[in-house]
């Protein structure tokens, strides 16, 4: 869960008010242009949230395993019309909270502003992190980067989702592979 | 101060902790590879926060006018050495507070929680919609949505500023506004 440093009673405590859902594989659960009104975590199977590029590309700024929270953050703060996209990557167990719940239990529960201050950090850095590597990093740096921090997503997921998640071709995909085995 | 709906209060209580100190026009506060220890508040003047780009060129991701908390926000969460530079754009008055003081707050003074979570989820949207914005949207669009959101950055920077904001040259910058004065 990278720096999101809760204990397992906090977590226990979260997602003890949650409820049970299930998602098909491929089934996208928010649209650019939805409101995002949902935390997600996941139970088994896998989230990714993406949006689109100038160009029409899809660009994937996060993906979610077993034990992370997930959610289209930033049209979940504002109540704004969403600009990602959430999808199950695979067939998913899911649990869930509707936004006005999760707000509502911060004036309740003591503890949840505290976890969601931690959420926060960590999805800050998280998400700075990842979309600073499209502006300082080239393909090769993404792609060593994602080894050393992520290694589930290149060992589990479609070559083209990896190809995806770095923002290059497929065919750049094996040719960089190949490069650094050799290397 | 955007989405941070804090009130008049919550501010004070959190401003009266702070110290007062001055920067010089230029002075940089944090560069890359140091700490980022101290939470700037802005009294007059303006605070940057920039990093370098692959190609060693500067991209400014954040401009902290009057009224507004600034700091290399990733580096101040997680301790590790900064990968953004603070440097006063004019001769600055600040208030700051180191982050040993800050996180202690959080357990000694009721709201300073609250008050740090309002701003963690401003920092959020504020960061991923400058960040995406560079991976989503043209030239053109940038200094559309720049005139429409933080105007003062084109009222009262220089020309060399704004074209860094931008992300583009100087020269680009002055064919844009030919452009778009003419259009």
């Amino acid at each position: 869960m990278g720096i999101l440093q809760i204990t397992k009673e906090e977590q226990e405590l979260m997602l003890s008010r949650f409820r049970v859902m299930h998602a098909d594989k491929d089934e996208i659960l928010v649209r650019e242009g939805m409101a995002s009104n949902r935390m997600f975590f996941v139970k088994k199977g896998c989230l990714r949230i993406y949006f689109l590029q100038a160009d029409g590309t899809e660009a994937t700024r996060y993906i979610a395993f077993e034990n992370n929270f997930a959610t289209a953050l930033m049209a979940f703060i504002t109540q704004e019309p969403s600009l990602e996209y959430v999808q199950a990557l695979e067939s998913s167990e899911l649990l869930y909270i509707s936004r006005g719940e999760f707000y509502d239990m911060m004036n309740k529960v003591p503890g949840w502003e505290h976890f969601y201050r931690k959420y926060l950090e960590s999805a800050y850095v998280n998400n700075t992190n990842r979309l600073m590597s499209f502006i300082t990093m080239d393909a090769t740096a993404r792609y060593k980067l994602l080894l050393e921090e992520n290694p589930a997503i290149v060992q589990r997921l479609s070559n083209k989702m990896v190809a995806n998640y770095l923002g290059i071709t497929q065919e750049a995909l094996s040719r960089l592979k190949s490069k650094l085995s050799k290397g």
